[in-house]
């Protein structure tokens, strides 16, 4: 038992107190967690772009101020009533949607979206009493997907955090709580290429290149990277990405471009821009017979995914999936493993690293589309 | 060897001379067998939308005078130079889509669509040297699918004859050439539910209700029918459909009907209509987590399927098939031991049978869309 157990715990959090305004380091009172909750102290966190948007809260009703983050690797400091799967000690990564293993979500073999802690971006506060654990001199301060990992100590569901590796380097593993997963499964859990076949990525952000990252583990021989940005292709050659393709630079819709280079279509494709666009393309240029497409972009409220259902008779797949189809709390101490033991590279997704004093310029790197992810270290 | 082998056959066969006119008895002369062909002799037929489809020929280029019929069940006259797996007097299907087993799409496991031998409606004549083996006085007749089967004789590609179990009954098997494969093999092999899960079926005509065949054969507890039309449910009874629903009787989209009657949307769903609004709706009405929908029916040249992407994001899978993605030679002999062993029952898709003298009685009991197969025995 820690000396802080049952106590309110004073700690620095980067809050931020209006919408797309730098973030500024404070001293919060983190309450003790309530039944089924679990504090963790965050070591280590990053950068992703949903943080980003929900930050900038563009047509979005507004909701600060807000303690952001939910890529993390922590030790757990204390755990409320009912909690038996995890103790004070150990290693683990909070996760932005949860598992609660009693709803049909949970008991199904093919989904990861949680009935009770499935991702709730509006939610501010904690599902047990309707409140917030962060208080700033009494005035609450609000959760975000119920991680809230920019602060050095958190409160989350138990549902939501999954138990690790001891021996795992949380520095790394780290960024295995969201966007590097959800590419990684898209293509490993979802896609399921076979050796030796062709994969098309289409966005070669951090989710597309965890998505060629999974191709690569599943021995795919060519993966095809798709963007709009040409800068993205240098970066993407060190992900096993043999081909590249700019929409901009064909005269024709690139699904046909994809299918002449690959006599008829690609045996795999995973989408991961959130352009509606570009996931008609990935789904039309799967080859027929046996193709199968994977959507990961969030797209936008208004967009429709459209084609020709022939398409769809002659074969071929379309899925999408979320959080790349990992259960976080069954899944990810396996996630973690594949790093161990040397399948998965993590630390070409790392380009950059900051104090937490520095948090600011982790979203100055995201908002200039420099690197992937930056670790931002609590301790420093 | 038989005695007609490498002799001109002359019999009777049902000749199309113009579009929507009632078939004539005609003698014809059917050429012997080419390289890798088979000759055929038919003992029973059955009648099938397509058939009628192309012989109205509304919309499309007419190819007249055709011999129409895919659905049937004959033995092996005689066989072509090349042809090993046949011998005169084996029991066999022909069916309208072949397998080669040498392309891409034979080798691979997951696909039926060979690319020598997919069904091709323009096509009149045989690969072989382009042209009929069927004559009238020196004037060519043309095929239908590369199976003809309203003759007394027809010539096959090797590849489009399933060789199936002499004990089988054809005038019952026959049959499974086409519509019911169809719909058994899109819930068997694609919609694949489990035991215990819920399926709707989207239009309860032959291939519908051969769909609802497979649900009740893979052990679902609610089977839901939707059609347009209330006389279709009677008759959706006996094929084990425990639900219905009219989309005309509904204030609000079906989809939306159908997924408050599951808690949430069904866990399968097979469409069976060609009408895209119908595929939009069997899509939509799937679980979010882990529903699929499967796509049968054969849409308009100009219609478009719709979604929203976050209903795919949301981990629903669409699929389309071909031929319930039966490979014909590998995979129909097991349907036709499922019939042998009395899993699958086939009579009651049986409502009509006529002989041969009166095929035209079976295109009218089809456009009056009284009953669902009506078989046409050849020797009467
Ligand atoms: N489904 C999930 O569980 C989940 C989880 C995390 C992220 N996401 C989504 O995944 C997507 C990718 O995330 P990211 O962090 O890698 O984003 P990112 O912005 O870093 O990368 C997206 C890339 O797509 C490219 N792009 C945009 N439109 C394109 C088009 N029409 N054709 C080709 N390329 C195009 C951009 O140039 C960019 O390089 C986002 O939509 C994000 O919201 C989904
Ligand atoms: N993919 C393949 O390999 C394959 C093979 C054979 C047939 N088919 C197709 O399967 C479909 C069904 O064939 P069938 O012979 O059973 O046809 P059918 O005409 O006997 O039955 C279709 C049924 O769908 C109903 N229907 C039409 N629109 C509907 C809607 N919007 N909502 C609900 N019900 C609706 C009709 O009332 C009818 O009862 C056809 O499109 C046919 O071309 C496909
Ligand atoms: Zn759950
Ligand atoms: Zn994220
Ligand atoms: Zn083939
Ligand atoms: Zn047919």
């Amino acid at each position: 038992m820690s000396s802080t157990a049952g106590q309110v715990i004073r700690c620095k959090a980067a809050v931020a107190w209006e919408a797309a305004k730098p973030l500024v380091i404070e001293e919060v009172e983190v309450a003790p967690p309530q039944a089924m909750e679990v504090r963790l102290k965050i070591l280590f966190t990053s950068l992703c772009h949903t943080d980003v948007y929900f930050w900038e809260a563009k047509g979005q009703t507004p909701l600060f101020p807000r303690i952001f983050g939910h890529e993390a690797g922590g030790i757990v400091e204390s755990v409320g009533e009912g909690v038996t799967d995890l103790k004070p000690g150990d290693h683990v990564l909070p996760v932005f949607t949860g598992e609660c293993k009693e709803c049909r979500h949970c008991k199904s073999e093919e989904s990861n979206m949680c009935d009770l802690l499935r991702i709730n971006t509006d939610r501010g506060v904690m599902l047990n009493d309707g409140k917030s654990r962060f208080s700033i001199k009494g005035q609450p301060i609000y959760h975000f997907v119920g991680t809230s990992t920019f602060s050095e100590y958190t409160v989350v569901h138990v549902g939501c955090v999954a138990k690790i590796n001891p021996a795992a380097p949380l520095d790394k593993v780290c960024v295995l709580s969201c966007g590097i997963s959800t590419g990684l499964g898209a293509t490993l859990n979802v896609a399921k290429p076979k050796k030796g076949s062709s994969v098309a990525i289409f966005g070669l952000g951090a989710v597309g290149l965890a998505a060629a990252e999974g191709a690569r583990i599943a021995g795919a021989s060519r993966i095809i990277g798709v963007d709009l940005n040409p800068n993205r292709f240098n970066e993407a050659k060190r992900f096993g990405v043999t081909e590249f393709v700019n929409p901009k630079d064909c005269n024709k819709p690139v699904q046909e471009v994809i299918a002449e280079m690959t006599n008829g279509g690609v045996d795999r494709s995973v989408e991961c821009t959130g352009s509606v666009n570009a996931m008609i393309s990935a789904f039309e240029c799967v080859h027929d017979g046996w193709g199968v497409a994977v959507l990961v972009g969030v797209p936008n409220k208004d967009d429709s995914f459209k084609t020709h259902p022939m398409n769809l008779l002659n074969e071929r797949t379309l899925k999408g999936t979320f959080f790349g189809n990992y259960k976080p709390r069954s899944d990810l101490p396996s996630v973690v493993e594949k790093y161990m033991n040397k399948e998965l590279e993590l630390e070409k997704f790392i380009t950059h690293e900051v104090p937490f004093s520095e948090i600011n310029k982790a979203f100055e790197y995201m908002l200039s589309g420099a690197g992937l992810r930056c670790i931002i270290r609590m301790d420093a």
